[in-house]
């Protein structure tokens, strides 16, 4: 792998930070630009060791960059992806980081110069933290990175964004912008509202009891409830599919509890812990 | 606190196993007897430096206790409570691990030996793993164990209960077992109901997508589906309750998905958010 030369980040919070600090890390550019609306916090990224510049202009920020990495709200990126490809180089690679992929794929790519750049990528790595205080330079290592190309994305920028994110320590997994998304509704997205639905039922004079199952089951209710409500409306109609199947399977177990059914509850939790099984198989 | 002559241990599981190991690692007994069905278990239990002597019979085993503790599943505990409170000494503390605790309270109570030895406990500790390889010696420390005494419950037996899982390392809480079991219907057996559904919802296929909230919010589906079956039943009326509760407040996030309310999902979520924190600041 080239060390590449200037890389920029738009957006330099938990994953943006921590790609700032990984590509140090493993000193694989040059030059790590900050691309952001606060200059404040912009100066507390790069006092951090995350930047070595620091930019309130996408135009300028952008004008030298090898790669443009997008890391801002969901309802930004695409957006943002345009912007970049209009004021970087011809030779740019832009990519992004955010949790749903079809819209923004179909916006970015509605533009040329969106689409001779682009490749939609989710690196699927994350904290209920947010904010360039949370990022770490190891948050990429072991994690699966989805990229979307499609029919239109240039094959020389799909190499250097394999590359790219493969360089972060990701594993990468490709499949198309529609069924990554229709995927991460269950994988991702259904787990977050299903952490925050619990967290809000139990009543507060009843916490003194929870134990470890509520603790783990509930960490992600933490996150920030302005990306997730961006999130969830962003990829609205699979994750209704997703909340749909869960009711349905939650609706199985209560069945079997009503009618005193034991044999069922039985095999309805050893199927679960089956699946349970295969996803820590696949971890290892 | 003076130290223990002989605690019995029946059932030596995670829970019984990381008993014996918590009072020899603490030097709180002389001697620690565990008592169970299977005596090459029980064998590689006291290998484990879990037990000083093990035993096949309730009658011998607890012959010569000061304390006795049921770590049995749940189906057993009264039975196995009766039985030691009747081959006992006299002056025999029992005391119970019990996940639920208002049908076991009336059967125990329910006999006079019974009653005039027992105080029911539960500690609030365990993992998704079971047996005693699993056990460990620090499981209770800083966890919450509730005692359940009753107007039955003899006064110096409580005292003693207090300070035996005291010396665990527990926090004590004390209520009536009703209130218990309602309470943990929503603190423990809903969570782990929770993540056997969500566990049991996402495609085997889409696994390699899964990230850290489906890692955590499923950890519990792990679980043994004979022990985790007999719970849901043993506390079935308010796991009905508290399930109701969940899929009311699930449907408030689904109403607000499916018209598109933004500012819906963001209180929802915030709500959430802030009882979640309540539980990190208890749990400093």
């Amino acid at each position: 792998l080239d060390r590449l030369g200037t890389v920029a980040i738009i957006g330099v919070g938990l994953i943006g930070g921590s790609i700032g600090l990984a590509l140090r890390a493993r000193g694989l550019a040059q030059t790590v630009v900050g691309i952001g609306r606060d200059l404040d916090r912009l100066s507390e990224a790069k006092e951090r060791g995350i930047l070595d510049v620091i930019s309130i202009s996408v135009e300028a920020g952008v004008a030298n960059a090898d790669v443009v990495v997008v890391c801002t709200p969901p309802a930004r990126i695409a957006e943002d992806c345009l912007q970049a490809a209009q004021f970087g180089p011809q030779s740019l690679l832009v990519t992004d980081a955010g949790s749903t992929k079809a819209r923004i794929v179909a916006r970015v790519e509605a533009d040329p110069r969106g689409r001779s750049s682009f490749v939609a990528a989710h690196p699927i790595a994350g904290s209920e933290r947010k904010g360039s205080a949370a990022a770490r330079s190891n948050l990429f290592e072991n994690q699966t990175c989805v990229l979307t190309p499609t029919n239109q994305t240039p094959v020389d920028r799909l190499d250097r964004a394999r590359s790219f994110w493969k360089s972060l320590g990701c594993r990468i997994l490709e499949t198309d912008p529609k069924s990554h998304d229709a995927a991460l509704a269950f994988t991702s997205h259904l787990p977050h509202a299903v952490a925050a639905a619990l967290a809000g039922t139990v009543p507060e004079e009843m916490l003194s009891m929870c134990g470890g199952a509520y603790r783990d089951g509930t960490r992600v209710a933490g996150s920030d409830p302005q990306l997730w409500t961006e999130i969830f409306l962003e990829n609205r109609g699979p994750m209704i599919t997703a909340l749909a199947a869960f009711e349905s399977h939650l609706n199985q177990f209560r069945n079997a509890l009503e009618t005193d059914d034991a044999d069922s509850i039985l095999q309805w939790w050893s199927q679960a812990k089956a699946v349970r099984a295969k996803f820590d198989q696949n971890s290892l």
